[in-house]
């Protein structure tokens, strides 16, 4: 099977072992914030049928649809089939598919890869990983899931070797109910206009509010004096009176708001802002809208976004009211492990490396590799029974911290090939020392 | 987005939350067992390129191709894309284009889905997820890696609670250099012959050896003995030599599977047969074959089966011989979770609930939560401020086995609701029992 050497497909990144052992680690580390916060794994399949993934008409032109490549004419059972592109709507299918099964409020996180035919970029590919998690309720979901999920949000990324993020944060009923309020015509319809104010300007929203709504200049002002409002603790609420706008759905979202601020800035100071320009684009979201970015990459886009959705999972007269969030692994990735600003201590899994010091001794040297890894210490024996100095070699391009040398008598002396210290040490208990266990991830 | 209520697809298995906790610890404890024994973490992309997953010949009715629903016709950029039907040759693919940043030999493990059109039945899926371990080196491999393998799927098999499996060996020197020195004119297309003996049994084969090859009476008893051979220990060569052939490559390929049988008795008493009628359908194996079935479950086939590949990755004059094994997670969980004989013991990683009082205590309550988890024991707090009896419910549900009630002076009891028992705990210093923090797998 001769070839040529194969070249990377554009979009779909792999990274090198390296990269491979932050990234396992990074989804390691996730899943058991994520399960220390109740969140039961979910894994569903990569295929939806076309009409699921079509449901919500935005993305039509970036699924990815399946074919057998020899499919019988008489077998339509996989015709029809998609790879999702988030674990939104399979969550949501999910759900409505085993509803009769399942415990509400049901809890899950899922850490999958999602697919789109996308033009690759920076921070987008055709291919990457998502770390969502949702909670969703039957009928109704109480309003404290939206204050608590970004606090474990705010647990998941504290755990990471990350630079500083900023999760800004609003609400749709605080913004459909101020332009309500306002008396603009058509409320859903400004929202969507002005979420375009970092692409278009605060001129280009005023004239799209005065051409497409028929927005006076009073109005007009008002939006952008709200748009502008951003701050760390309640008091957007105090700014956002004093424009004079009165409206139940403003009230509500106004308290909602405040309760989600006031809670992360008790358990995870500085995380959350309150950004009254935030709209997120999906028309699904009801509620708490989240968006999420890396200080000093805001240009590489929302890192973790997520919201509030009342209808996404309906089926006859029962509905699934949920809230989720979604971190974007690849884009992270994509950038810290592109920058070279993460990377892991060493290339392999392994912390000792025994020796071999001839052919012979290799039934020996499996029994030493053995009893270390009963006492969890990944170990690997030498390949072959070269120079010894070769054999330290080896554990040095790997980063293996331990090389343990075998005499013939069963003694042991174990070097640590930073250090070029050798020492016998008692192999029944000779530990390494907790940092020195599993690869560490961090700054390079 | 109303909808009727979706149904499952087939050969598209999903678990409910109980088989997703036992699939997440499967592939845990499996990355753990790897990792111990060096194996570095590999997540390749989904897709491969057509020409490379045709390469094989065999599978290409079974590829999944892919294309954009709306693709522009002037960007090709993903036409002639597939999903990978296997981890081999991703991996191979993986090898080759990073060969020059890679340490040889390279050990990896990787698991994840792949995906055959294959009609469904017991077994066998649409997506299935595989777990592979493999060590390639450049241009040679030393053979002790052959033995070396299955001892760590000795130890990941015996991590998890399976029913006893049998792994049966065999060598392809071995098969081959038998029919070269039995005389025969094609030694490979009488390994795909005997290969057939369970299907057609011995007379089918014997017909078939006479019809291709020309085989004799005595050529085709000597065939059919040699199949008959299965033994625990090196005995397998005693009975071949009464079989009086004589060839260079039977005696490497004896030499080979000897060590193999031996070193696993020693390891892993009981695990590994040397079986000679193991062939492999592959063409690409030339050492050792590997082929294990769970006791009592033959007819699902294979769930662990691999084998030593000189030929899979060349580019150039560039050759990098391997030898895996892959575990196929799907069809064994496929098995157990559909007959009930493998559970977990709660449906949540939740360990402690804690008991919400009234609404007012909520931020209180998410205190006492974050404290348990600061200290390892998953935690979530109730959904609503409902009778104690209700929350008591809503933990017996899930299996969550400890409910927390708080006091209004800071002082908490502790229920574990299996035994109904309730007592004051000091909720700094409360543990459960190792065996309590976490889901467990087991049988049913």
């Amino acid at each position: 099977m001769s070839q040529g050497k194969p070249t990377p497909l554009s979009g779909f990144p792999e990274w090198l072992p390296a990269g491979q052992i932050v990234q396992r680690q990074v989804i390691d580390t996730l899943s058991r914030v994520f399960e220390l916060h109740g969140f039961a794994p979910l894994s569903t399949r990569a295929v939806e049928p076309l009409d699921q993934l079509l449901r919500k008409g935005e993305t039509s032109k970036e699924v990815y649809v399946l074919r057998r490549l020899q499919a019988d004419a008489d077998d339509a059972s996989d015709s029809g089939l998609g790879l999702h592109f988030d674990l939104t709507v399979p969550f949501a299918r999910y759900v409505l598919e085993n509803a009769g099964k399942l415990q509400f409020p049901f809890r899950r996180y899922q850490i999958q890869p999602c697919w789109r035919g996308e033009r690759p970029q920076e921070g987008r590919y055709r291919e990457f990983w998502q770390a969502d998690i949702d909670v969703v309720d039957r009928d109704t979901l109480s309003p404290h899931y939206e204050v608590e999920l970004p606090l474990v949000i705010a647990d998941a990324l504290g755990a990471l070797p990350l630079p500083k993020a900023t999760m800004h944060v609003n609400n749709r009923k605080l913004s459909q109910g101020f332009y309500t309020g306002l008396g603009l015509s058509d409320p859903m319809a400004a929202i969507r206009i002005v979420d375009k104010i970092d692409k278009i300007g605060p001129g280009g929203v005023g004239a799209t509010l005065a051409d497409e709504l028929g927005a006076s200049d009073a109005q007009i002002k008002a939006c952008l004096a709200m748009a502008e409002i951003r701050t760390t603790d309640g008091s957007f609420a105090d700014r956002l009176a004093a424009l004079g706008v009165a409206d139940p759905l403003l009230d509500e979202g106004i308290e909602e708001l405040t309760r989600v601020v006031e809670a992360a800035a008790e358990h995870a100071p500085g995380l959350v802002v309150a950004d009254l320009r935030i709209a997120r684009g999906l028309d699904y979201y009801t509620g708490t809208v989240y968006e999420t970015f890396l200080d000093g990459a805001e240009a590489l886009g929302s890192i973790c976004s997520g919201g509030r959705y009342d209808n996404l999972a309906t089926a006859g007269t029962e509905s699934y009211p949920g809230v989720g969030l979604s971190i974007g692994i690849s884009r992270i990735l994509g950038r810290l492990l592109g920058r070279h600003e993460l990377t892991a201590t060493r290339t392999v899994p392994t912390c000792v490396l025994v020796a071999l010091p001839d052919d012979a001794s290799r039934p020996a040297c499996d029994r030493i590799a053995a009893g270390l890894r009963r006492r969890g210490i990944a170990t690997e024996v030498a390949p072959a029974a070269q120079k010894y100095g070769k054999q330290i070699r080896f554990a040095q391009r790997r980063g293996i911290p331990y090389v343990l040398f075998p005499d013939a008598d069963g003694a042991v002396e174990i070097r640590d090939i930073r250090s070029g210290e050798q020492a016998p040490a008692v192999l029944e208990s000779w530990q390494p020392p907790a940092a020195d266990l599993h690869a560490r991830i961090g700054t390079e």
